[in-house]
């Protein structure tokens, strides 16, 4: 058997080693556009502030690696034509120019995505940068090392944006975040993000909300953004607004792809053609609470399963993946900021009938020095008071605790269930009720 | 409606402040036989070895405030015998030295535990210690500002004992620890509890297993134990080798008690009785791994949702504990020590069909700084792989991580399951398999 995967990073590579070690007898190919294999692309962050000094720390595992394995990789071939009748690729090798041909029994499409551009006059000036790849991440490490770069705009308060405004703070330079939503990180509820807005503009970051960015102006090099309200000087500018799927050589098959571009798939991560699975963020994701298959939901953690779980269905094990209910954490600072299940709006959204309780809670006892609070947003279904969703943020105890909860709703748990677990408790970890359960225990 | 509660501390005040809420117009009483009520007992570790300052920070509610509330608190009395045919008790009003007389419509039994003893020669001498009740801790907090007090042992490699040790090598005196089993931790497997005995001699600590402490010797004050090994020169000794339940009182009453003294209780917390209730360390736990109602797991977590729980069966509402699954951590000096659900031994105790995998796992993305190795084991059903237990040890991300599978045993999940939930991920909290995940993929 033959198995080609189109994409070299998180869930291309994670289908193939998986995929060897079930079956070793599997030929394995991997094309790959760019250079880098197997990268950290989460640790982007901390490598662009020097946190992470080495760029090599990123690489879970080089090409001469995946080669000993036998898995046969080839970076800078970027595949432009998928021919699902003849199962067969155009590959064009962006070294030597040429165009290859390829057949497969079993494809797997890992493309990735790349970072969305804003579509703004001034936008080909120099000093605009996005972080997506590895590439991104080489060139902006040494351009925020230059002593002249001192004024740096981000534009977007999502992950990306805060993990970025956090290394800008960190080194001491000025950080401008513009977002064009009236609050940050506009997949939780605003209430929740209040004390986050608030600790960033104490530490020096000043934040614009609800703006949006009109044009870059510069000679040669962005020195000013004019917003929708005002004109801004920059010495650099970081694009933190999202990402789409790059499935554009798949425009001409019969692959079915959701608005975005994003490669449909079901739970066994098969696309609509036999042979053919995508996973990874060129690909949708099906979420547990919305009963969707389009989800978008393109993190690391996802294409990791995701990847794992094409390679025991192609070796024979019908294992499905039963979706994502959007868990996420980040640390900003001195806080960490988590979500699990559907915020307020989302369950809105949904049109279900749930209500939502918010309480403030230490993160362990009281007694115990340098207790902190944490603040926790509970939504749950009105009548059965089934867990949905769970915001957290505070300085400590957050970002673990959110896969508590996550494992909660996951299993279906009500409040009352989860008001009585069984959980570990000891002065310098927790209250005696965890702040989980003080907020469940607010439901009746 | 008048309820009488025996015992003023974790369970019997949770049910009083509950209740009170629930039905204001429920007459409530108290008989505790100490003078202090409401404490946080769990800190009392931290506040012998000066981390908590004031005795008040660990007095969760005053006498007054519980009297405000219409509670009638009474201190110092000590409830001597229950007759259940009249429903009456007798009382000994310490301070006074009378006996008085009370009648309930329901009794809530929440009277606690005491500090097992070692029944050796010289057990009566000065310099002897425990750590079970606020009096305890005042005295043994004075007792180790003495700074002639050098060399101090401590009597049991438990909860408290470990804890206790940490108190001590931060202060910088001279712990020596024996214990009777060949491990600390009994309660866990000796594989996982390798690396803290090791930690514990580096940092110092004299540690001695499986030993056992023959006598005491000394002029007044003990000065030299005796184990069947050696002789060991101390300045004061803590005993911290596990309680027994109050319940002497019962005795002539037709209350039901399991071997240790413990009372049997229903999962409504209700005695064989009718209208009495019983919770806290002087009770029963149905244990719902080992479905056993005479379980004793005597923590002040379960004292709190017990008490509560009695609140609601007495207002009318039939809500029932569903038990403990044995969750528990503690920190020990730079570690911290986790368990839930079913140690191998405890497994094998039950002739459960098991096994067990055995993991090490970074507790952050590799490349972030500072990451540590976590030590995972998980016990799991051979034939369903759903999960039995886990037991976890490491510098960091344990305590929290423990409560996420304490989650999933208590909604039965299999390690497949686990493997695929969507817990959230970002580098400076965990690599993107999630650690316990990590060792869930090793059960094939």
């Amino acid at each position: 058997m033959k198995v080609i995967i189109i994409g070299g990073v998180a869930a291309g590579m994670s289908a193939a080693s998986k995929l060897k070690r079930l079956k070793e007898d599997t030929e394995i190919i991997v094309y790959e556009k760019g250079s880098d294999l197997s990268y950290g692309a989460c640790g982007m962050p901390y490598f662009i502030s020097d946190v992470i000094k080495e760029e090599a720390s990123l690489i879970a595992r080089t090409k001469d690696e995946f080669l000993k394995r036998g898995i046969n990789v080839h970076t800078q071939h970027e595949v432009i034509k998928v021919d699902t009748d003849q199962k067969q690729l155009s590959i064009k090798d962006l070294e030597n120019n040429t165009i290859i041909y390829d057949t497969y029994d079993k494809l797997i499409i890992a493309t990735g995505a790349s970072a969305i551009r804003l579509p703004v006059e001034g936008k080909t000036l120099k000093g605009i940068h996005t972080l997506k790849t590895l590439e991104d991440a080489r060139s902006l490490k040494q351009r925020l090392q230059d002593e002249t770069v001192q004024k740096i705009a981000v534009i977007g308060g999502g992950f990306i944006g805060l993990e970025v405004v956090e290394s800008i703070v960190e080194s001491g330079k000025k950080a401008i975040l513009i977002e064009r939503e009236p609050q940050l990180m506009p997949q939780y509820d605003a209430d929740i993000m209040a004390p986050i807005t608030t600790m960033l503009a104490r530490a020096g970051v000043e934040i614009h909300l609800g703006e949006t960015v009109k044009a870059y102006q510069g000679d040669e090099t962005v020195s000013r953004i004019k917003t929708d309200k005002r004109t801004l000087s920059v010495d650099l500018v970081i694009e933190a607004i999202g990402v789409k799927p790059d499935t554009g050589f798949l425009e001409d098959s019969d692959i079915k792809r959701h608005d975005n571009g994003a490669v449909i798939v079901d739970k066994q991560l098969r696309t609509n053609l036999e042979d053919i699975y995508a996973a990874g963020d060129c690909a949708t994701v099906y979420h547990r609470l919305k009963d969707s298959f389009t989800a978008y939901v393109p993190l690391g953690t996802h294409a990791n399963k995701a990847g794992r779980i094409i390679a025991e269905n192609i070796a024979g094990n019908p294992i499905t993946f039963p979706g994502v209910i959007g868990s996420n954490h980040l640390k900003c600072l001195q806080y960490e900021i988590a979500k699990t299940g559907l915020s307020e709006k989302e369950a809105e959204a949904l049109d279900l009938a749930f209500d939502t309780v918010m309480v403030k809670a230490a993160n362990q006892a009281g007694y115990y020095p340098d207790a902190k609070p944490v603040h926790i947003k509970l939504t749950f279904e009105r009548h059965t008071h089934r867990l949905l969703g769970c915001q957290m943020v505070g300085e400590k105890g957050v970002a673990l605790r959110i896969n508590i909860m996550a494992t909660a709703i996951q299993a279906g748990m009500d409040a009352q269930t989860f008001s009585n677990l069984d959980l570990a408790y000891a002065p310098p970890f927790s209250p005696v009720w965890d702040p989980l359960q003080v907020a469940t225990n607010q439901i009746k």
